[in-house]
């Protein structure tokens, strides 16, 4: 059996006790995380959210340049002004380079993904550092709250890496 | 008060009932999901996933051509072997074409947009089906059960789009 036989019957569970009513297409707390894909982060239930509340953007590493085109599209359309970027401990980002990547697809897969930044990273802190700094800078990105933080997946806590102001001040 | 400052309240309780124990890095189901940003869609809780089991990949849409490097980091480095693709109804992709956004950057934010592709669609099922064959024909991604739903924000029910099995089916 595939996991998606296993996810419909869950589904089906969780549809039978839905009760949200109607939700409104714009993200009702106005703000858009930016969280890495790993499987041991759940933003909505680490951060409180219910459904509605915000867009969640993930991808390996919660990379903000991987996110932009749906950050715009999150500001220019939905409304949302404010950026929560999430990374964590233990990421799978930090033990691989684009040379081991890119050999391991060549010697396995014989295809060539030269053409392919995988934006791993060497260290976590300023992973999210310079993912703040990324949207703070992009011409394309309002000049909104931005907020990083490290999620300990050990203990479920997240702790505030570097945050922005509307002011632009860097704490 | 930011939004930040909200899920940082809600993070302290969350970490003080955190109980998960040691999670492994790699997902415990082999399973990554790739599904739309949208805030009325909690993939965890719709599919029944709890912290540790899947990669959970999100953007605009959910659109497969934005999650490659994700994709190829899972299945390369991270072991997964399935992957499902959750669109959902009401979708704001549905809303708008790139003409449409790039015109409203250039009158708002004095920028142009022209290099970006937003990749927003017109038919919610088509758009599910058209995103199981970038997978399927991409050269870096491993021939693996590709499952595509809709989900009903309405309903909180999925209903299967469209499914290949390791063989290449279609259903």
């Amino acid at each position: 059996m595939s996991v998606a036989n296993e996810l419909e019957a869950a589904n089906t569970e969780y549809a039978a006790s839905f009760s949200k009513g109607h939700l409104e297409l714009p993200p009702r707390r106005k703000v858009a995380i930016v969280a890495c894909m790993d499987a041991r982060l759940d933003p909505a239930r680490a951060l409180g959210l219910e459904e509605g509340d915000a867009h969640v953007i993930r991808n390996a590493g919660g990379r903000a340049t991987d996110a932009l085109r749906s950050i715009i599209i999150s500001q220019q359309l939905l409304g949302t002004r404010e950026i929560v970027i999430v990374h964590h401990t233990d990421c799978g980002m930090l033990t691989f380079t684009d040379e081991v990547i890119r050999s391991k697809i060549q010697s396995e897969l014989h295809q060539n993904a030269d053409h392919i930044a995988f934006l791993p990273f060497g260290d976590l802190n300023q992973s999210v550092l310079d993912d703040i700094r990324v949207l703070r800078e992009h011409p394309l990105v309002l000049d909104v709250p931005i907020t990083g933080y490290l999620y300990e997946v050990e203990t479920g806590r997240i702790a505030n890496v570097g945050e922005n102001a509307l002011s632009g001040v860097d704490s």
